[in-house]
């Protein structure tokens, strides 16, 4: 289901747990497009929020997160995937009011078997993953259209309101994402085919070149491993999390490399030329 | 060995076989740079050949290659790999006097073998690879800037004189290119890791892409996958040729992809860690 009508009544505060690229592009497309009076920066260390707070991300910042979303309507928490279900559970635990919150981790199943009954019932919870961001990290890296054409997937589950699922739908579209909305299990496999197997290609490539051929690489090289720059201990989070999808896209990868490899063996030209052929055609309909 | 000093004294006539993007790139260098008088379009195509003319890459065209390299010092065959070796032994027939040839293919040891002892004695030839290009093909992506701060690879064997490889060294020099000088088999064995394997990885990983995910696509699947919109005929020759050292290359990527496979599936964290951080390690090594 793809929405494309956004209808996001301005909210007076907006909470942000953790403001890197992804929390920090969040808190300056709310600001600039006038979608919150405040926008609070939360985390636990006071230099990155002072930074945070200087490039214009957030309104206000504080590390006391009882006190940071003591008015908040809206929680975004955008932590390391693996501190996603104990952050929430925290934070949850200072909502005197009703609240939503959200997350932008890259793994969704996890988080909502985890979170399954342990939220008050004054604390709605649904999951969103914006498919935006950069194999940078840092809130100097963030700018307030990373979202602007890019797909938010977000994720109702069984637990889920209608109307709070709806509300994250408007989130993310006022941002100018284009969102879909899928089961979280869905939502693994399909991140699990779409974004961790080409990490996981790309960092095994860049693991394996031999240094003695680098100064060889050129725009290809570059283009195929540029996500391998990302953060390893990020990466590592993603794929624990989402290791039975990521696992069975690595083996449906494997199996046509090794097609390919024994088509190139065997000199099966016809085998050969058919992949090739799939792989420009579904690369051609993506664009550049 | 890297050389960084241009000293090609210019030209009266340079000849390009097959003016696309590569050919139509060094004609437009070789212009702007004011290193050839003349420099003629050779083709089979005279539309093809009009637009490069259209373009500038060219000073003249014909379809009649002896009239083309009759007077050309310096004939750049610009062909599909499989077609170089044909093409060199054509145009050398037609060279009266002393011509210098040169080609910008993918693969080199075959090409070297081919031609050897075939070609007379005024006719030298030195294999080149310019580390350039794009998944672009044709004509109007050429720009006179393609090489600069590229590696031009140049292959001196056991066949080529000093004088002549030095000549071909100061020409992609002169185009603004790192040179760099390896064998024939040294180079099939470093652009087998270093882009070609790359290659066949996006390919596989495009290949493979189920077309319900397809909308989810973000900047790392794109970038990961880039390439495979190359072209699938010119790519399969090149895996053709370059066979022995593309194999190699796959059953190396494939052991660590399997290595990391198994870590994943066996939680054993310290191994994925150790690959994604020499994944992010080399990868950082080379920029963006």
């Amino acid at each position: 289901m793809i929405r494309t009508e956004p209808a996001m009544k301005p909210l007076d505060s907006v909470a942000i747990l953790g403001v890197g690229l992804i929390g920090g592009s969040i808190g300056l497309a709310l600001r600039k497009r006038k979608l919150a009076r405040q926008v609070i920066g939360l985390g636990r260390n006071s230099t990155r929020l002072r930074t945070a707070r200087r490039r214009g991300a957030v309104t206000s910042t504080t590390t006391r997160w009882a006190r940071g979303v003591a008015g908040a309507e809206l929680i975004v928490v955008c932590t390391p995937v693996g501190q996603i279900v104990d952050h929430i559970l925290e934070l949850a635990q200072y909502c005197s009011q009703p609240t939503l919150i959200t997350d932008v981790g890259s793994t969704k199943q996890v988080l909502v078997e985890s979170l399954s009954g342990k939220l008050p019932s004054h604390v709605r919870f649904v999951g969103s993953h914006p498919m935006a961001g950069s194999e940078k990290t840092g809130v100097r890296y963030s700018h307030d259209d990373l979202f602007q054409g890019r797909v938010a997937i977000v994720t109702p589950s069984s637990e889920t309101t209608k109307e709070s699922v709806k509300s994250v739908c408007r989130f993310w579209e006022a941002l100018g994402s284009r969102v879909i909305t899928m089961t979280p299990d869905v939502h693994d496999q399909a991140v699990g085919a779409v974004s961790h197997l080409p990490h996981v290609a790309a960092t095994v490539l860049a693991a394996g070149a031999s240094s003695q051929y680098q100064s060889l690489a050129s725009s290809g090289w570059l283009d195929t491993t540029r996500v391998a720059a990302g953060d390893p201990r990020l990466w590592q989070q993603i794929f624990e999390e989402n290791k039975d999808h990521v696992l069975t896209s690595i083996d449906q990868f494997a199996e046509l490399l090794g097609q390919f490899r024994d088509a190139l063996a065997k000199d099966d030209r016809r085998t050969v030329s058919r992949i090739l052929k799939a792989g420009k055609r579904n690369r051609d309909a993506l664009g550049s």
